[in-house]
């Protein structure tokens, strides 16, 4: 039987638990040219609460009653004579949170999970390995130098922008939250500095740790810090907006960055970008990242929670901040 | 004599009255290599309200007791010795809000008042107009067939703004106060559209007049209507942060763009810009704004009031709306 987890309803502020529905079925069989993949894992991330709101956006949203989208990676465990997939590849696809899935094979890619640990594929070598490598190198624009913030500095996305951002001989300042995660960025990642946004008044720990101001804000979370950094921009600075997290259950308006008229006196720029963009480029840069990986110059952690049935309080992790690294739910 | 403008107090929200005082001193002699300056036109902008302000800025604070930082235009009336300067010449400088100025000509430069005349240097070929030059073209990267929206869309930056990019070939919406502004751009300066914040609602409006969405908003006025443009937004669309009128008299914080994530979805960008930056390419920039006034391309109204002692009234029609184009101070 395949376990689906569907969209029930349009969560308003943080969804509770009836926003999703598990429900079992026979697992199908594929037509002429599709295969059916068995998922290992399924990557959970901050995209997804975006995903669930009815409004233009860049993928249109989840419909009600459909399987919840998220990214996957799995076996082949039949193919129906498709062109590219044979028994026993390992795929990366949008499978969705379930534990099977049917696919013509658009949109999916193979890797090796003999090279890297299946979760890796849905972290650094992943949407947030690709995410980090393009936000910071191609919107952030960063050279040698430069003084580089970045929020959600623990997280999947985060923690892989600031170890790239050092390997390119920036400083790095990284805002988490906790003790745990700012000695992670510290002791582990080789962090500059690091801002606990939980137990340290923000405008003064950026006042004391980025002394001379910043020329990258990366930003993850919106809300207070990006409006906190705005403050700190040094000419020309550059903010790469990738997400929002402190926003995504508000109930409300989004708050605005009432500093945005730093850009003006800055002579700044703002930039949003949505990692698909790059997706022509997704080899190149999963090389480079892969070499550093191997190299040991690019540390990643996975936060691996167990059971399609554990979807809901672990999705939560997300925004409670209970988790280090890639939030990732096994479902095997 | 000399009439004087010296700041008295930082005003909070709209400046009363008495924020400034005139004061009358005698004319004074210019020391050896000092020209004396009589002004005959200042210029007044929204941004000698961000002057006022005592914060880091893109220039430093009008200091109290300080005469009031403003652009002027006038004639060399004696000369001791200055090099670049002689008795006669018509000068463009940041003389401030003063009958009479000494300067050792740093920051000065001379124009010819026969080939246009005064007030002209203080808007089409001044700041205003290499504002309008510069933010569209360098800041906005605008392209042939881009669908252009600019608020503040009669004033003295917008109302060039607009002219420059239908001179381009992009299809351009203004956004202006009052009947009388908006036939001016449909009427006189060849605007696509036009819409009355006043007296329109402003996303309908929008969803009207830019029902493709726009590539590019030159925002001159920041608040609700930069909230209403990004929603507009198309895809790598460029947002140029001139200013922000609605909000240089809050008293509380200026209101941040609660949509500002629509540069997320929409890979957009939004840049800050200052004037100041692109100094050394103003002569060309003046020349080829010149050739399209010449060629009756590029058409501009001055709104001129006299007497320095008018200047309070008159300022605060930057404010409220009620001039149309280049607000301007007649002192002789």
């Amino acid at each position: 039987m395949n376990k689906q987890l569907l969209l029930e309803k349009r969560p308003e502020g943080l969804p509770d638990k009836d926003t999703w529905r598990l429900v079992t079925s026979p697992i199908p069989a594929p037509n002429e040219g599709e295969v059916l993949i068995q998922h290992h894992y399924i990557s959970l991330d901050p995209a997804m609460r975006g995903w669930m709101r009815d409004r233009k956006s860049y993928v249109p949203p989840v419909e009600i009653g459909e399987v919840m989208r998220a990214g996957a990676i799995g076996k082949v465990i039949k193919s129906n004579n498709n062109p590219n997939f044979n028994e026993g590849d390992c795929i990366v696809s949008w499978g969705g949170v379930q534990e099977y899935e049917i696919t013509n094979g658009e949109n999916c890619y193979k890797v090796d999970d003999a090279l890297a640990p299946m979760p890796k594929y849905l972290g650094t070598l992943g949407m947030p390995g690709m995410t980090a490598y393009f936000g910071i190198l191609e919107v952030g624009k960063i050279k040698e130098g430069d003084i580089v913030l970045v929020s959600g500095a623990a997280g999947a996305v985060g923690s892989l922008v600031g170890q790239i951002a050092k390997l390119k001989g920036c400083t790095v300042i990284g805002i988490a939250g906790g003790k745990q995660k700012c000695d992670y960025l510290l002791n582990e990642l080789g962090f500059d500095a690091a801002i606990d946004y939980k137990s340290e008044d923000l405008m003064e720990a950026l006042h004391e740790k980025c002394p001379k101001g910043i020329d990258v804000y990366f930003d993850n979370v919106g809300g207070d810090i990006l409006n906190a950094a705005l403050t700190k921009l040094r000419l020309n600075a550059r903010i790469v907006i990738c997400g929002a997290i402190s926003q995504y259950n508000n109930k409300n308006d989004v708050v605005g960055p009432s500093n945005y008229l730093s850009l003006l006196v800055n002579r700044a720029t703002m930039q949003g970008m949505v990692v698909l963009d790059y997706a022509n480029n997704y080899d190149k840069a999963a090389q480079e990242m892969g070499m550093w990986m191997m190299q040991g110059k690019l540390k990643s952690r996975e936060d691996i929670y167990e059971g399609i049935e554990n979807f809901y309080d672990t999705f939560l992790r997300l925004f409670s901040g209970e988790k280090m690294g890639k939030l990732i739910l096994k479902v095997i």
